[in-house]
């Protein structure tokens, strides 16, 4: 098991209600993985507050394209589109090991909100990743940085790299660039189930029938497609719809399922 | 309008794609408070990379409380649940003008995927706000600790504070933690509309009527409740479902509106 799991460390480890802690690789990389936004954090050396910009990315493993990212170690690609700040950071600033820009990846999904007796019994079902690690800059015109976009955009829709307009001209390979995160610790943090209460509460049969206590679960709903003003094909195509509807399908089963789950 | 926003500086302005750079109140706190997930980032004097936390909070202005949070400034208040080391150095840690501790708040909704002929010029419709500030802890048994309490559960579903048990007990204030954060400077990024284009495959027809471009709208979807294991009321209590099935049509509502909208 321990070489399918990052070491725990002072760095990573759940502290807080511990037993909602995994460090297992595919806990953590599926929630990064199907997480559509992930949020980038680093030091800022002339602000005291943290950078934070959200960002499209996923895992990968250029050297071992070809192994389960749920069961071996990956790094973080990031597209960096709306990241001029953390890439100009990311290309000049080093440590003092030369390792690259360190910086926090955290990815988080809402399942439901838990409603309990009393406000302070309220509570979330979540998944939530957290990863530390050092970034560089890989040249997007490279075939890892050609790896790492055709993950990115397989990663949001299954396909759609192979199936639109490519190869990217040299002014749109120009205009971009990766981030590669070296991931050095990471955990997730998970909470599962309904509501717990405080026992004098359920000793109150007023309060029990007068509030509905329980879990709305939530999730991430895809809507029918919008075809935009240049388009030029009357149907949608098939693998986006396929992976449309398997999408909420699996999100809302996945938030329905949490409900059922119990807290180890 | 300068008094109903933050000021520009090199801290919050938005430097790529300035053009959806929003700084007014009503933009960053309806964000602020319309995200069910904010993640809090502060530097950690032990390592390198900054901590980055999901917690859940809303704005505020308990000196104010009826002013209307979409043309004033506000506060930020954060509940302690998930968030032991950042209560530890928010209680500790101060800068050298005794401020608090530096944080940065950021919330993200994606409102669609933007599909292009070329994976270059995929997108996504989101709206994102990142608030720079100071942290202080307030005492969750003060006044303002329980008008922060009785704001962030009502900020997730309005009435549930005063329809469920109230007042907390004492261990239940003692386990508890609020951070309150004075916004420095802060700032939004908006993108809505259908696809760009590269002006070359417009003109490739086979192209065009082979890949099929637009957007397909994301929201997040409440399904039905599930009651928990100690729940004593049959139905559902209507202020749940109401604020349930507006926030659905709402959410899908800008998301299909995001389309349509023109970037300036």
């Amino acid at each position: 098991m321990t070489e399918q799991a990052y070491a725990k460390t002072p760095t990573n480890t759940v502290k807080r209600l511990g037993n909602r802690g995994h460090y297992d690789f595919e806990t953590i990389h599926t929630i990064i993985n199907k997480c559509p936004v992930l949020h980038v954090s680093f030091n800022d050396p002339d602000n005291p507050f943290p950078v934070v910009l959200p960002m499209i990315g996923c895992t990968g493993d250029f050297t071992n394209q070809n192994v389960d990212a749920a069961a071996s170690p990956q790094d973080i690609y990031i597209h960096g589109y709306v990241s001029a700040r953390l890439f100009r950071c990311g290309g000049a600033a080093k440590d003092q090991d030369d390792q690259g820009l360190p910086i926090t990846v955290a990815a988080t999904y809402l399942d439901g909100l838990v409603l309990s007796l009393t406000p302070f019994h309220n509570s979330c079902n979540y998944r939530s990743a957290v990863c530390y690690g050092y970034a560089t800059l890989v040249p997007p015109s490279s075939p890892e940085g050609l790896y790492a976009m055709q993950k990115i955009t397989n990663n949001m829709v299954p396909e759609r790299w192979e199936r639109s307009r490519i190869p990217p001209t040299k002014a749109e390979l120009d205009s971009t660039s990766i981030l590669k995160v070296r991931i050095v610790s990471a955990s997730a943090k998970v909470r599962v189930g309904g509501p717990s209460e405080d026992r004098n509460d359920l000793k109150n049969s007023e309060l029990k029938e007068r509030v509905w206590t329980g879990v709305v679960p939530v999730w991430q709903m895809w809507g029918d497609p919008v075809p935009g003003k240049e388009n030029g094909r009357e149907e949608v195509e098939e693998y986006i719809e396929k992976w449309r509807l398997e999408e909420n399908r699996r999100a809302k089963t996945e938030a329905f399922g949490a409900v059922e789950k119990v807290e180890k």
